[in-house]
């Protein structure tokens, strides 16, 4: 009997985290949601990393994923971004922790190789990738996306012995 | 009347997490406590970020702080060294701002300026000041002394009307 597993992947962002939850059974890939965590930019840093947290918090409950991915930001920015986006990160990688869920962390060119198959696809090409694995995803935004990419990401790499536990 | 306001100061890092609670009646300080929160390195960062979470959250619910304030890390290291320590202070942040405290950030000069008189003060100054400022606190770390100089950043800066409001 081949087990199902719910994966979780999130791409972390101070004004949007894309989130996407698909299920993986043997080799298939199935969609189950997606979505935007959008948070207010005029509310005071901590409660804007406070609500990243318990939105990423919640749909750990709701969708009770056995692990999630997240992509490992490019850091060609500069440090004052990074620092940012390493703030946001910081907020939804404990809000898995703190929901006891592992997590994987995933180079965009690993996750784009894992997609597409190629390291050097653009956003365009993630995107009709993503919905043509998840032909029920239907529409969605570039972040929801590369979440959803990173759930599948996550679900090529996912150790055997994991896919064997789980219920 | 003068009310007497407490207030959290943090130093956020990957590895080792300043924190330092300090006590304002009127233009009087008064150390109440502090200490380091070390997490293991060997753990997956999103543990990592989840121990950090959980402790400053604890350290929050315990001491129950009117207000908190968080030091602005210096950003001039690379982007990666920068996302990492924004991972930090995101967990951090995403903790205070759960337990429903307000953080104030303060950049490190602005520290300096307040604890020793001048924004160039070195490490050795502001602990020999913090000493000072807070005869009651005894030996600490310099992770430590640079929250407790956070803290009484913060004391100064406070709004009258917090002060007010305070219990």
């Amino acid at each position: 009997m081949t087990a199902t597993i719910r994966i979780l992947g999130i791409d972390p962002g101070l004004r949007h985290t894309g989130w996407g939850v698909i299920e993986q059974t043997g080799a298939r890939l199935q969609h189950v949601a997606h979505g935007i965590i959008s948070v207010d930019p005029n509310l005071p840093m901590s409660e804007r990393l406070g609500g990243i947290f318990e939105a990423v918090g919640e749909l750990a409950r709701h969708h009770a994923p056995h692990a999630s991915g997240v992509e490992e930001t490019i850091v060609n920015a500069n440090p004052r971004s990074a620092l940012k986006l390493g703030q946001a990160r910081g907020a939804a990688m404990a809000a898995l922790a703190m929901a006891g869920i592992s997590v994987a962390e995933f180079a965009p060119r690993k996750i784009k190789l894992s997609v597409v198959g190629t390291g050097t696809a653009d956003k365009t090409q993630v995107m009709f990738m993503v919905k043509r694995l998840l032909p029920r995803a239907g529409e969605m935004k570039e972040d929801a996306a590369d979440a959803l990419a990173c759930a599948i990401c996550a679900a090529h790499h996912m150790p055997l012995e994991m896919k064997r536990g789980a219920a």
